[in-house]
């Protein structure tokens, strides 16, 4: 937990690339990679390129590659002509790679065999890996340029020293280097603990991705669920300035404009009805607003269990009907509640019949926020969109618009 | 990808027990793994005795362990009486841990090696171990009962037979069997590729924790994020019947019943006004809609940032006052979109007045939701609340009983 608190020092430090610099060499890598991207940029910026280098000589190359990849194309470039070639080399090639993409996982710690080398080789070949990198490799073993796949863990310490990889080859689930990395994540949720190869267009092996790589890829997506749920754009952070705030979301709130719009018109069209019975307004946030709550619960619910791939829209009748009933039901609980509360605190005048009104209402708007909470998610699937990001909308136009209407239109027709 | 097939066709089968068993022997486990846990039980519930003891009966034990978790006790009992003593013994211990806890994450794939065994001992002790188990073991180091680390992958095959352990050991992060899942993830990030050891009260060995293990728990984080944040019981899962959706939400929903009833007495006090205008309730939905959508925005924001560790009440000035000021950046653009709409299309006697009066309430409520759509999460965050959860209630609270209040108070100071 040192690190921990090492970010948060560098964080809040009046010179934050000074203070990264005074942590201990070995501490330094994970504080930089927990500090909030605008905070990283900062110190990129601020490093001399004397500290710079030295905080990048100590590294792997794929490590390198994660503090570079921040940097500005000139700060990178220098620091990549002073060091030496080969590793230069390398974390070039690790940059060329999208971020998001199984390439931009991968390191580099391993080597390949063909499936004749004998173990003894083969031992010899691992033993100058690692005093040459300080890391044990993968063994993947080749044959004809495509890949058999990798030797277990222990390999080389039970085989006989003449035996050949061939003899104890196992399968590894492997994947394009251009794939992206929620692909990745897919292949690691059938294969625990396996390593995945990163393989070129040619089918040659370019890296390798452990998961303990995969985890910072599922927390950016837990991250990045709220994030398309509320409309942020997804590389935006707390520390950013307001401007880039507003570029991030000001496109979902004016699309959000229009969903209002629509539900102001519904509303509009009672206007003569809210001018007489003027309390309506008060209970149309509650109408809608519980509709709203309702039908995102359902929506969660839902986007969940499409992302967990357990529900699809040929399988969703049963959520869709349950989801529906819920609601109902909820609907119901939450309607004689308002009802009771309504008829106690109303005006002689409406009394019962405005309680009814709600309540009855209640019921209804939740029903329709059950049932499109489950569909819209599954159709937007169904066509290929991602239902977190713009499942919201449709529900809470189908709960205001269609809240609104029922609530203003039983009002008219019982109550004038 | 074959098991994403086979479990999507179980989950839909008439019969999804048979389905299952219908399954190859080596796909069954990932695919019983991926299927909502309503079905799992069904299947459970389905499957013969004999059935499901050939099911178990390949597993390893912390495999059989995710098995039987969700099988009731005396399924269970009658499964592990059918076993041999050491494995049901072992299954029997693993399950007795929390599954949300170190224990419930751990593998028993590790031998405990004293500091000074020779290497040709511990390579013996490593084959019997790999024999019995088909697993390769992650190799613990102890001394008088404390764990000096692990050896390093590849160290059997690189050191000489009669060296020591203690020459190769390397430190490895531990942690106690009853610490929470999201503790274990946290010395994740920190040690990315490295075994966690998973030690008891006493400081012995009780399993080993991988990477690949945390996979899982990363991924049920993500989907709880979206859960707390619309009040869903974490258990809820979507093909639940309606009365288990029921209990797993009328709660929130009361609790925001509350926030709209608070909402709904703040215009309540303009009832007069709305008497008198009643075009203001057509714009009411448009003003505290944004201001919700607005605060969400915020809150999705540091709500993030605070999961990331990247800033904390302490440090939060800048981003609460970063997220006032372009709360009102956008309150300023869709005030004058707002203002433009609604006074081309109102009637003559307001026009541009009524146009000015809702503009400026925008900028008000979307500065309002920037401010406490920070602070909120800050303050939870500082005093121990969950923020994900309980947010969004505080936040729609201020954006609409404020939004409310400078809307209708601008409106009957103006326009009356």
């Amino acid at each position: 937990m040192q690190a921990a608190t090492a970010h948060e020092e560098i964080g809040a430090a009046s010179d934050p690339a000074a203070a990264l610099m005074a942590c201990p060499r070995e501490d330094r890598l994970a504080a930089f990679e927990r500090l909030p991207p605008p905070i990283r940029e900062t110190v990129l910026d601020a490093l001399s390129e004397d500290d710079l280098l030295a905080f990048v000589h100590d590294l792997d190359p794929d490590e390198a590659r994660s503090v570079l990849t921040d940097a500005d194309e000139t700060t990178r470039e220098t620091v990549l002509d002073r060091l030496d070639t080969e590793r230069a080399e390398k974390i070039d090639r690790l940059l060329s790679y999208d971020a998001d993409s199984a390439g931009g996982l991968m390191n580099l710690d391993f080597v390949t065999v063909s499936a004749d080398r004998p173990i003894d080789a083969i031992t010899e070949r691992v033993r100058r890996f690692e005093s040459r990198t300080g890391r044990y490799p993968t063994i993947f073993v080749v044959e004809d340029g495509d890949i058999l796949g990798a030797l277990p863990n222990g390999t080389l310490a039970m085989a006989a020293p003449d035996d050949r990889a061939r003899a104890y080859v196992e399968a590894v689930p492997s994947v394009r280097y251009d794939r992206e990395d929620s692909d990745v994540l897919a292949v690691f949720r059938e294969n625990r603990d396996r390593a995945v190869a990163v393989l070129d267009a040619d089918g040659s092996v370019l890296g390798v991705i452990h998961a303990g790589d995969l985890l910072g890829v599922v927390e950016d997506v837990a991250g990045e669920t709220l994030f398309e749920f509320t409309g942020v754009a997804e590389a935006e952070n707390a520390l950013d300035g307001p401007l880039v705030k507003v570029k991030s979301r000001y496109t979902w709130l004016i699309i959000n404009l229009g969903t209002a719009f629509l539900a102001a018109a519904v509303v509009g069209l009672f206007e003569t009805t809210i001018a007489q019975i003027a309390v309506l307004a008060a209970y149309m946030p509650v109408v809608a607003g519980m509709g709203g709550n309702a039908g995102t619960q359902a929506m969660a619910v839902t986007v969940r269990a499409i992302s967990l791939g357990q529900v699809s829209l040929a399988t969703g009748a049963r959520v869709i009907r349950n989801e529906a009933v819920a609601g109902a039901i909820n609907g119901a609980i939450i309607g004689a509640l308002v009802a009771v509360i309504a008829t106690a605190i109303s005006s002689a005048q409406f009394g019962v019949l405005l309680g009814a009104v709600v309540g009855v209402s209640m019921v209804a708007n939740l029903l329709i926020a059950g049932f499109f909470g489950a569909l819209i998610p599954l159709v937007l699937d169904r066509v290929g969109q991602d239902p977190a990001t713009s499942a919201t909308i449709f529900i809470t136009t189908a709960t205001d618009v269609l809240g609104f209407l029922v609530f203003l239109g039983l009002a008219q027709t019982v109550l004038l």
